[in-house]
Formats: structure tokens, sequence, C-alpha cells
């Protein structure tokens, strides 16, 4: 496969005109470029540092404002799934489940999504190293679905930091899955004393870029038309006007290692 | 309070009468040294690296028997759950509802707990830091319940090993919730190519004492008459004869910081 | 030996009025609790984060006035050496030599204190582990030297944070030497973008309380009448005033764990 | 400028046959694919972590293999530094002076080795952040040398493992030095039971390829005909005969990112 691909969205579903706007300027950025497009957005956040912090608009209009993107752009979707019961609720609307990186060790989440048949996307978590998700793997195959993605999105680095360990990249591509880097939650600075993760945008195309050039099969990247008022991972996620000239970039370094 | 509590028991319910020869030796210990005692078993174990790995006798089962334990002995009771439906179906059986360290972040099942009106134990996650937790206990009260414990279990140190931060103990303290240290699963050493977490029961005493003198409140310690044949957590339980010997020394270094 | 023993000073040769008033008053605390007292300070401060931070007031002023101490107060001394040569120099004027833990492996440094027959205190690398430091007893022992201790102070946790892994008190003394616990180091907060390490001191004493517990043959605490005010690593000296109830907490401790 | 630069030879001088081939085969290499090419190899290894592994042939005996090479091929050339004297004297036969890691806080070899009026290269501390690496720069600058190189190899993950943080090149950019990758140090699994370090060779490529898309202006390869049989960090160092079609793929990221 020539092309890395892209899952790209919003973060948390705040609302329809929101999801509108990013599936449609992302999509059409990604068809210019050629570049498989997964649209990306929960439809609840469960595990918010603090209670107070907003954790959706309700699950089911959530997930019907996702399936309506999906097919006005004709666009797979994925969304976070957070126990075993949400998995076949969420699989009657979206094409990909995802399993939050704190859950990426709840077998019963794991062969739950496992038995949608959709493809599930684990993100490892930051407790794990690269070699231990390919247990993960095994427990999604071991219940019948062979469409898996692993994600890597950091380490615990001290408290208040997390690192990117590339050669997690090729270590978990030796399961025989794609490998995704998530660019966004990567450069997360948790444990802050605020309760709000921080983070470190200026460092997303360092994050890509290395990311590419090991050989990530995918990205995912969050992006917000204007992320300082998004209501979920502000802090890290990218404005929306600069995706396209990053995705530019990284086509150039995925050509390079061909 | 004059005395640390003792949370102890052999991990995973495997059969009634390992639970009985248990909490009959450790119950005589703790009443001769004036130990407040919790009988703790998981009923089941739902995040086993490896989904071969054994997971329990089921649900019902295991949580009778430790119903019987409770009764027979006049102990509390302590177990994990996983899922906010759990929650309200193991109330039914123990005292104490355990949060296990890769869901503290869980607030759903935080809250399901909380609404038993049970004792929650929250564990930090090894992805935490100990001033992180005060949003758990937040969360906890947010919901209607004021009886939190909170648990330092490790913290994840590179890939293959945690490490104890004992100032966890006074900043947990600082929530005003009662901290315990986890003497068996601080000393896992995770992400073994095996798929079975190793361990380090040597230092067992050495985590114990520090936690003592360094405040905690109470200690959790997984035992089992004979750790080699255990069906979880093998390689850091204390074996069952060697508590009596560490809580005599242990009580004295708690004398002398009072 | 029934008593740990006590490394103290204020970390630099400042003058000689403060250095007398340290040696007097700790030197009559120890004296009255019978702990044994070795007197530290720098003569030299060679690993200041940035070059514009205090160093000292030149080698041989300063190892003059730490002689003069040692003959007033009938105190063995100690200070850190960086280079080979300083080796000897140092000795003339010092009863322990004392290695940086940045300079830990620097063999012929080991071995040039080893040859001065002066005691040699390591301190173990914020990058190295415990187990390690064996080989740097065996580098100053092939030197002809048994007269060895070993300092933990803590590990690299993040950028900005050490963490002490008490399971190396005991895992060094299985080297057969005592190992020390660096109380105000551990607690150094590195890399802060001001270039001036900050600290914690309000948690010397759980770092300590936990040392004495977990088997520590001997404690270092750096200790200034007026922390705010002292030229390095003021952020963690403990206040003079507050060593002696500490002390006196630290026995009792002491005393129940042998 | 267009190329990154390589800094690469056999880690410590073993004799000079083995500089001869090293140098004569890579500086083919670089020439045919105009990759400017600096020679190194130590003439002294000073920290080895068991004093029984080979340290060197004679420091003035390898710094005039060093200069021989130099002359030969008309290559410009790197050795480590271990000791303020050493600055000198090694730079009457080399062009570039390294600071080890482990010594890159010591501000009497940075200023030492600034004052020789060559290129100082400063490998960052595995327990430094990339951006206290200013302070370096700004001791070197302060004694007049400008002509300064910052090394990325590696920050401590747990006793046994460095993770490279490809943050650290944008960070350590902004001091305005050109940053290295060394690929080959940045692999060391340190503090091994046996007090040889590992390694992870088969990782060099993705270490060095995702540098070079991040924007390292130079890399750092030790290779050697045969790491098997080479006296120093042989687990690590990449078999000569792989350092061509290496160079080759890196080039193309290369020229994919300007």
């Amino acid at each position: 496969p020539d092309h890395f691909f892209l899952i790209a969205g919003p973060c948390v579903v705040e609302g329809a005109s929101l999801l509108d706007e990013v599936a449609s300027r992302v999509s059409a950025v990604c068809k210019r470029l050629e570049i498989p497009y997964i649209f990306k957005a929960s439809y609840r956040k469960a595990n918010r540092t603090s209670a107070s912090s907003f954790t959706g608009i309700g699950d089911i209009e959530a997930l019907t404002m996702l399936k309506a993107v999906s097919e006005k752009y004709k666009l797979p979707t994925v969304s976070d799934i957070h126990s075993a019961p949400e998995a076949a609720m969420a699989a009657g609307y979206v094409d990909m489940l995802q399993i939050p990186a704190f859950l990426c060790r709840q077998t019963e989440l794991l062969e739950a999504a496992a038995k949608t048949g959709k493809v599930v996307n684990v993100k490892k978590g930051q407790f794990l190293s690269g070699a231990s998700m390919k247990f993960a793997v095994e427990k999604i195959k071991a219940a019948g679905n062979d469409q898996v993605l692993l994600t890597e999105r950091g380490t615990t680095f001290g408290y208040q930091d997390l690192v990117v360990d590339y050669r997690n990249i090729p270590v978990m591509q030796q399961t025989g899955v794609p490998v995704v880097m998530d660019c966004t939650h990567s450069l997360q600075q948790p444990n802050q004393t605020t309760g709000v993760t921080g983070g470190n945008p200026q460092m997303i195309e360092t994050i890509a870029k290395a990311a590419i050039a090991a050989g990530a099969n995918g990205l995912f990247i969050e992006t917000h038309p204007n992320p300082a008022v998004a209501k979920s991972d502000g802090a890290n996620m990218l404005q929306l006007d600069l995706l396209e000239p990053l995705l530019e970039k990284l086509l150039r370094i995925r050509k390079a290692i061909l």
C-alpha cells in the first residue's frame, strides 16, 4: 500500500455542525491527496481526569450524527467504546471500534469489540510495551476477528510527560497488523495539578514525521477549526487549517521510504 | 488509630478450601496482633495479560464463597469490580469494592461503586501521580460516598519494572482518606515476553517496612499457602507462613512512628 | 551496629563561620543522640547546571576550613572530588572522598580515590541501577581499598523528577558495604527551565523514615541555618533547627527494626 | 545545507589496520553520496561498566593513529575526552572533541574543550532533558567557542533501557547549534547483570530514519567490519557492509523534508 491512512476528527462529538465542517474539509483534503480517511469522534469521554469535564451530548444522539456524517461524505467512522455492552451499540453506527489505552488489557471489552465484526483499533496502554500488545491482538483474533489495528500513543515518562518510543512501530508490526501513530494523545502532559491535561501541539509535526519515517501505516490526528474552544483535548489538537500542509510534507516522507 | 489495617488473601477465588485456609490462619494472626483485617480475593480477573490465563470459577460462585468466609470468620471482605454493572452485583456479597489500577480513571465505574454505599478502594494507576488521585476521591464523594481508600501499587518505570514512590503516601493522604500500600502488585515485573507477569517476592518486606515508616494506614498483601501453585500473581505472593513474623516487625515500626 | 550514622553539612563551603555554626550544632545533637557524625561540605561544585552559579571560594581555602572544623570538633569530614588529581589533594584534608553521582562510572576517578586509602563514598548515578553499583565497589576494591560506602540519591524519572527506589538499599547492601540514603539530592527536581534545580524539602522526613525502615546504614542530609540564602541546593536543604527532632524520630524507627 | 553529516567509526582505537579499513570504506561511501564525513574513534574508554573491560592501547599511540587516518584520507576526526587536561592533549591530534554523556554537566571539562578552539560535540546526558542542554552550549560559548554540536543518545527509561525522545531534536536546535542523533548508544541496554551493556542493533535503521525525518543535522553511527569481535559496544555497532544501503535510504528521507 503506497499511502498511509488517516484517522482524524474533533475528539468528541460536540454537535452536528462541527462534525460536518471537519468531515467536509478533511475529506476534501484527503481525496485530493489520495489518503484513505477514517472520520473519528468519540460519542462519549468516559475517563476524564475530573468529573466536572465535558463527557458528551448523549450516546445515541452522538452516534446518529456520526452515521449521518458517514453517509453524507462516504467515510468510514471510528469511535471509542468503554465497556462490553457498548460494543454492540456502537457497532450499529460506526465502522471501527477503538479501545482506549487505559482499557487495552480488559479482555471482555476486547472480545466484545471483536465479536461485532468491526475493525478494532487498540491503543497501546501508557503502561505497556509495544511487544505486549501482541496479547491484545491474540485476544481479538481468538474471538474470531482478524481486522485489528494497534496505535502507539506514548508511554508514561515520569508523572507529567509521555514519551513516544518509535521502536514500538516495527515491534507492533511484527504481530502482522497495521500500526497507527496517535500524534495527538502522544503529546499529552498528564497529571497536571489543574485536572486538565496539558499539551505541546507545536510538536505534532515532529511526532508525525518520525512516525512516517519509521514506517507507521496510519496516523491519528485530532483536529478542530479552533482548538482553543474544543471541549476535550484542546491542548493538543491540530488547527484544521494546518492539516493539509502537514499531510503534504508527510506524503513526501512516505514516498521516500517506499 | 494505633494500628495499621491489613487487606490480605489469595488474589483470586480458586475454591472454598483455599479461602477457608487463608481466612482461618490470617484472621487468627491478626486477632492476636490486634490488626484490623479485611479478607481479599478477586471473584474474577478481567485484565490478564494473556487470554489463556485463569480468570475465575464463576462470579456468583466466587462471591458466595467470599460471603461464606465473611460470615464464618466475622471478617469484612473486598473484591475487584471491572464494570459499572458489577458494582451492585458484588455489593450484595462483599463489604468493600476495589477499583483496579488500570480502571481508576473510569468515571462511570467509580460512580457505580460509590452508589452502592460500600467502602471503595481505588488503586492508583501505574500511569498516574499520587496527586492526581484526588480527582478519583472527588468523583466518589460527588456520588455521595465518603468511604474511600487509595492504594499505592507502583508506577511505570521502563517497560518491565514498576517503582514505588513513597512520596505518594503523604501526598494521597492530603485528600483526607486512608492510604494503603499494595506490597504485592508493586513488585510486579510487567511486560515479560512470556505473557506472565514476573515478580520479586524477596522485596515484600522492604516495601512494607518503608510504607509503614512513611505513614501508610494499611497494607495490602496477597498470600497463599503455596505461591508456586497459585493461579494468578504467584510470582509476588507472600507465603502464608511468613506473614506473622512480617507483621510483628511492621508493628514495631508502626509503634515507633506514632 | 546499633545506630545509623549521619553525613551532614551545608552543601558547599561558603565560609568559616557557616562551617563552624553547622559543625557545632550538629555535633552537639549527634553526641547527645549517640549518632556517629561525618561533617560534609563540598570545597567546589563542578557540575552546576548553569555556568553562572556559585562554585566555591577556592579549593585549598575551603579544604583548610574543613580541616579546621575536623580538628576543632573531632569530626571526620567528607568532600566531593571531580577528577583523579583532586583525590590526592583532598585526601590531605578530609577523611572520606565522595564520588558525585554523574561521575560514578569514571574508572580512573574511582581508582584515584581508592588509592588514597581514605573511605570512598560513591553516589549511585541517576542512570544506574542499584545492582550495577557492584561494579563501582569492585573497581575500588581492585585498587586496594575496602572502605567503601554506596549512596542512593534517586533515579531519573521523566526529565523533571527523581524517584527513590528503596529496593536499592538491600540490593546495594548485597555488595557487603554500608548504604547511605541521600535525603537531600533525592528530592531534586532537575531540568528546570530556570537553570536552578528545584526541590521538595517537606518530603525529607518521608524519604528518611522509609530509608531507615528499609535498613539504610546511614543518612546524608544537607542542612543550613537558613536554606533560603544557601549558595547551592537551597531548594532541598533541611533547616538546621529541624534536624534534632527528625533524628529523634528516625532513631525510634531504627530501634524498631533491630 | 542539503545533506546531513555523518560521524562514524569503530568506537575505540583497537589498532591501525582497523582504523584504516573503516576510514577507507566509509570515506569512499560518503564521497559517492556527498555526505560530509567525520571519522570517530575513542582513544580511551574511561567509563566502562566493569574495570576488567578493554579501555585502550595507550592514549598517544591511539591519537597518533587517528591523526594518520585523518591525513591519509583527508578526514576530520573526533574523539572523546574525559578530564580537563585531556582537552589540550587530544586537540593536538583531532578536529573535534566529544564530551561523553555522563560528563556533560562538568563545567571545567566543557570549558577546557572550548578553549582548544576545536569543535565541541556534547552528548546529552541520559539524565538530562534536551532543553537543559542549552546550559552546556552557554558554558562553551561563554568560554569563547561558538563551534558546538549537541548529540541525542537516549534517556534513562527504567534501569535496563533507554528511550529516544525525538522532541529533543527541535528543542536542542533552538539553541542554534546542529543536532546529531547517536544511533548506536541510543540503543544501549544498560545495567545488565553481566556488566556488559546490551543492545538492539536491528533497530538502528528505525532510530536513524526517524531522526532524519525529525530534522537531525547529523548522524553518529559506530560501525565495525565484524561487530561480534569489537572490543567495546559490539552489541550495537552497525556491520560495515550495511552502512551504504542505510545511508541511501536516509538520503531519500532527507531530500523529502527539505
